[in-house]
């Protein structure tokens, strides 16, 4: 009701300074994120020539790979599926959702308002499996399902590819990669 | 046939040379699908909390990781190459060739008219490989020469990395994702 | 120089203060890379039905997945790690370096002046590692750090991700594909 109203607003007032319907939306995503509980991990920080995002033209964000790092920040490790693997589908699903978390903390440290986020685009999720795992899309429904939790249709409804592979940087359960379209800086 | 008058008209309104070109190309794309004796098979469907294709700034279409389905609905399945693969590189590359043409039936699913098309900007596709298989292009290749067949130079004509890997979802032989760019609605 | 002429001319049509600066950037990049004595390799051809780039909306070039070919036509080859991979981490450091290089040079052969980069906006590398490998990031830091050498701050500050997997088209050590943006043409 708030977002009709806001909407409304906003097309009423296209060319004058936007601030209150900005103000109203200001607080919309975060808010969510409280409500649903989550606590978000600490944003990442470049570790090698090379940056946590990159902006391009058209207000497109193209997000480096994440990792699964807890809130306690702790990575998740090991490789999803029997024989050897050792990590269970809800573990996997889990990681990747701490990746689309981590993907979240990023964005709030470069945008500063998440509801600066326009779209997000694609993600691109890789995760660690023995090589008779072949679910690699459940794991990945752990990143996909806290994306539209927190910024919902049509924001969070993104294309997405899931693979396997047979190793990942420092052991990592999975990664995800992603783009997204952000609103132009007022 | 309404989309196609209002293509023309504003064809027109432009008052290019081009006029009749465009007229013509309007049926271009899904008359050399019937030419080739292409069957398409269903467009895909979103199975979870993400989407089959992204819009975003640009007009570009963010295409989700595409199974290698049949026209009869049956999934191509198996690792390629020697050593307990059990799939040659013809049936990889018929494979990919699969993955295209679910390609090809999602832009038409969603754009209506595959005219609409401007550009096939980029594929990626990942072949479920045993460890000794290094020949992955040769087998993307099903993909690459599918599109051209369809949409041609300059259209069809699209940058490519192809990859090799251990496991993918579903057992699936190959997984392609795309980016396209289209042209604006009328 | 007729290149450079017609980006002046342009610049002091715009009246913009940045106008001597631009003149000044007109060979920064190919002059940085005389100084830093690096020879660039031949330029990547299309080997089948795709391109090595495709231009997109937004100045965006798409470049294919580029191979680590050393100057002298070698193709860098095998997999990073222990037991059975036979090579280090320098060996694949020195080959994502290679493959930044050819990057480079089919930027340098699509864009004729590589002071026509806007930006580095996104690097892939998958990196050919046996499965207990799990340094992929520090293989790749080959490719990113020529490419900032080359390109420095803010040019070629990138957003970047590393994968692991057990094999790569013709068992090449590392595949990197790019996002690059482009400055429009005169």
């Amino acid at each position: 009701m708030m977002q009709a109203k806001s909407l409304i607003t906003s097309a009423l007032k296209r060319s004058s300074p936007l601030t209150s319907s900005i103000a109203l939306r200001q607080i919309h995503v975060e808010k969510r994120i409280e409500e649903l509980n989550i606590e978000l991990p600490s944003p990442s920080q470049p570790k090698a020539n090379y940056n946590i995002v990159c902006h391009a033209a058209g207000n497109m964000l193209y997000v480096s790979g994440h990792l699964p790092i807890k809130a306690d920040g702790t990575l998740c490790t090991g490789r999803v599926g029997p024989n050897g693997g050792g990590r269970t589908i809800e573990e996997g699903y889990e990681a990747a959702r701490h990746c689309g978390l981590n993907i979240i903390s990023t964005l709030k440290n470069q945008l500063g308002d998440l509801d600066r986020v326009e779209q997000i685009v694609k993600v691109f999720g890789i995760v660690n499996s023995t090589t008779c795992f072949k679910e690699q899309h459940l794991v990945m429904d752990g990143c996909s399902d806290v994306l539209m939790e927190v910024f919902d249709k049509p924001v969070g409804y993104h294309a997405r590819s899931a693979i396997g592979t047979s190793t990942l940087p420092l052991d990592m359960v999975v990664e995800v990669e992603a783009i997204v379209q952000i609103k132009p800086e007022e």
